[in-house]
């Protein structure tokens, strides 16, 4: 697929929006809506931190260290939340009431009430809410999903994740991160929804300490095989590793009753090299920023795009609370060693 | 890896061999001791068919109707045993008893006590047992094995295996198979200790009918996703159905703490071709014999050389025993929905 | 290899440029240094179409019908030329006189004398000229030659390019083009020259019309095999062809006393799916603009830095003329039949 | 392609052999009769050396001093000639005249007149006459023929072969070996014709002693690149190495109106590792004998088959003559560095 911006290269009509959090994230976010959404501009940014504010004045942007300002400039329709996590849902709400539209990084929450009060909110003021699962908007994992839906492979029968980060997170991080399930697999959750177009029923959860054993201090861990039963009948199975020495180390692949789709990893490039010694061939791309360069610009332009002509948000509260409730499901399942039902946690 | 025969092409020492039972199986390990097993040869051949005497009689084969013939013949040392699998211990006791070496095809049993019976028997007989788990003699799993074993990818944290049939059994033959857990997936079993080199502590299965409801009828599944927990603390999954409409699918997976390894499906041949509508590439190899054409010469080749050169079965009754405690943990699973200990069963 | 623009997202030195033609390439050029490029910016673009002024001064872009304009113009440090060959070695020089850098789109000129008298002005002025040979700088084919720059391959013996098109050109544009080597294969050549590291010696051509016999009325042909004789004793092969119905076609391979190197194609994703018909993949990606859009922003961010930094341009007028004397011969060896020493033509 | 001897494995119908000469090849065709081609058997064999008698006997084959007693011998019905190349065109008229069907080993000489007065010998005693250009019989030509030949490819445009040994030849044996095209390139002109089904009009060769430079004293080179003028309007290209060190190295590609198709190495396994340093496949098949182990086996049984079922030879004397003209033609196209024609040979 090819870079969705040269499509609209030369548009005139631009959604104006506010950014709030000038984190890794927020810089990548900020950086695509400044050289890769023609159709968007950015009118102003927050953050907190000094070093931010200097970054985005180099890129000619108006900064504040006020999210209320951003929310509430009257020139911004539409804002852009990569705060952190526990600010998420309140931002939401008052951007909702602001008559805002909102995109929001993921999670939405790690608590059902709370995805629930801004999904109230967004619906009652009638914006749009998505929500930054860039990775459906990967052109390999886009793929798939259309030989799915196009019924190429049938009814699905099984489906395989294998998601596994190139390095564990510093353990400071993982105190605070949620766990491995709503930090890290519930991209993986989200996924396994979106290919299969059918909801995740139950989970079971196997999984362990095995790269680093301080993790289980902050009852977290690092290696997990999760097993998903969905409503249409279809089994799946997604494995997670906080650390591949090779990269980052991300596949799915879908079988059915009339035949089997997969992605494989995007790699450095398509070189190989044959010495006496055997094959040499390159690793998956390593840093998740250059291995979803597409799938963040494309995800942000979806939304820029449902924004300007009206269309439903592709990825909206719905999907945050599925995704954050099977995450606390397969907690439990850890915890308890039994599969659990996600209608025990909604 | 090349074919093992062209290295005793010419050899002279060989070990005098007996088949019992010459159905599919038996005409293939008849077929690799006529054809490519150079140190060895064919004293007599038992089946109770008369199209099977035909058969080897065509191929200069004597023939009987009575294992027992086979076993007490007196220029036979080696019987090999393709028989139902009801008949594997009695015929493996009584070549023991009389001093025969056994070759015997997967599972030596489906119950743990008949399994310990023919264990005993084959240790105060001292003669050797080797069970046809054909596939660990495949090269692609031999050079993963053989990385695994040479800390190549460091300590396993996660395995997987994908195995799919092309096709279902009959359901006449389901109704007798042992079920999907001893029959099919007992290969994956013993393929999963063999490349972790490690035993399944523990089980977990999540599995159903999605490509022909009728087996329920049979208390049987046809899909299967199976956690398996390993003593070195490596969690393994096995991914089965016994449908997979674009062939054999074999393919498995090992990661660890140092890298990865996977072993892909071989295909009928390695040409692509582009036209406008995209790349077309082989299938799998189809047919089980063709898959594991060279598997199942080097797994008989394996036996004749322990004998020959009087070195430890490759494949001996421990490893029976282990796969088929495995399958019957998985098929506790299933229907009490609940992990369940190897202790548990042995 | 990453965009190169993140690592300069937020600088503040910028080469002030000014763009002369905005046809196709000249509006990537003009996109990539607005939206890809953070240290450049643009001062003027000329073109003599009014849709193209409009184009531009949507982006932004002040515009003028006048390339002596875009060239006197005070603020401009570097033009971009991105005009009709023909104007290319004219625009050159008077740039080069003005001071100004040059970036210049390939070829530089089909004659050896225009390519001399514009390297003469270069030289004369100490300004930068870089040439517009875009291929050098695609991930793959940078990781092929620093494969054999490092020796990874030992002494290159045997060079392979594949360059197919997708599609022939309209018989208007084939008219003019100069011909299939000076037009499409001048790009191989210089891929040849940069990744032996040596300099072509001699060349021979066996081609036809075998997609359409028309072109032969312009004394052009579609389809070639041109065989190259290098100063290092390496032997190269192209093959060319202007319709490869499955897509742009763009490997090579180089074959070495230590080993081989080959760079495959970009495909548009990297999903295999398989039903019972085999297994199928994406095609080549099929645009030569979406194929080489990393090549082409790492091109031009090239130029900039070697202007910003003041190092030597890493394609110059040497390499321009190198080119263009190849193409020249292989017009040669195609008439006359016989293999054309390059010494020929210089 | 599933060994072909599987189909045939008990049959009654058997084709007898003698075997003259019991070198590297003989005894490979005569291990192939012994446990491969079940339609054929040895009668008898010869060979000047003790120790191939040694072997032979080992196998259980009588064998002989003179290869005349073998095409004399009442029971023989078909000899297969691996003598030295300058006897097989004396043994095959011999054969031809005593009314023995012949198989016999490439090439069946390296002058025009000696084929042809084989083949006037073959063509009046009414006998089969088959050359080993076993290649044409290797799973992944057999594919691409097919495919040309349904018309799946279109009209061929460009034919590329490469074709690399993995280590010279000692110089001793060169000296005798008629040269890099009669001795190892003459598989690949025969191929040539074979993929497209046409003939060759015209040869242009540039080659040189890149690996080793003592070759040129015997007026020999070690790598090659020729082109082929195809009667069809196709280019061939061949790349010739005498040395891969990555091993044997036998690809091809057709290129046509509808598309392409290409066969990939055969390699060790399938397997891919990967670790911090990149990924990691096995070399392509090292030995011949074991790269087309399948070819060998599918080339005799064809050979045998259209014996017993009286079907025109698959490679008949024709076939012979034209890959040993090309070759004949390729060394004066290096000699004298002009494209060289065809019938200028025959």
């Amino acid at each position: 697929m090819a870079d969705l911006k040269s499509q609209h290269l030369f548009m005139s009509k631009k959604l104006k929006t506010g950014v709030i959090g000038l984190g890794r994230i927020g810089q990548i976010h900020l950086a695509n809506i400044l050289y890769h959404t023609p159709n968007a501009e950015i009118v102003i940014a927050s953050d907190v931190s000094a070093t931010a504010h200097e970054t985005a004045k180099r890129a000619g942007v108006a900064t504040t260290v006020s999210a209320e300002e951003v929310i509430g400039h009257p020139d911004v329709d539409a804002v852009i939340i990569c705060a952190p996590t526990p600010l998420h849902v309140p931002y939401t709400i008052a951007a909702a009431q602001a008559k805002k539209h909102v995109f929001c990084e993921k999670p939405l929450d790690v608590t059902v009430a709370e995805i629930k009060s801004a999904q109230k909110a967004v619906n009652e003021n009638e914006v749009k809410l998505m929500l930054g699962f860039n990775r459906r908007f990967d052109p390999n994992f886009l793929k798939v999903r259309s030989l799915v839906a196009a019924g190429n492979i049938g009814e699905p029968h099984i489906l395989r994740i294998t998601s596994r980060d190139p390095a564990p997170p510093p353990l400071e991080y993982v105190k605070v991160s949620g766990g491995i399930f709503l930090d890290m697999a519930i991209h993986d959750f989200d996924m396994a929804r979106y290919i299969t177009g059918s909801e995740v029923k139950d989970v079971f959860v196997k999984g362990d300490a095995l790269i680093d054993p301080r993790i289980k201090e902050f009852n977290d861990i690092d290696t997990a095989v999760i097993v998903l039963g969905f409503e249409n009948g279809a089994i799946g199975v997604i494995d997670n590793s906080r650390k591949a020495v090779y990269g980052y180390d991300q596949r799915l692949e879908v079988f059915g009753s009339k035949g089997m789709a997969k992605a494989e990893n995007n790699t450095e490039d398509n070189v190989v090299r044959y010495n006496n010694e055997g094959g040499a061939s390159a690793l998956p791309l390593h840093f998740f920023l250059e291995r979803y360069e597409k799938a963040y610009r494309n995800c942000l332009q979806s939304f820029v795009d449902c924004v300007i002509e009206n269309k439903p948000s592709p990825v909206d509260a719905h999907d945050g609370l599925m995704a954050t409730a099977i995450g606390i499901a397969a907690g439990i399942s850890l915890r308890e060693k039994r599969t659990v039902a996600i209608k025990e946690i909604l």
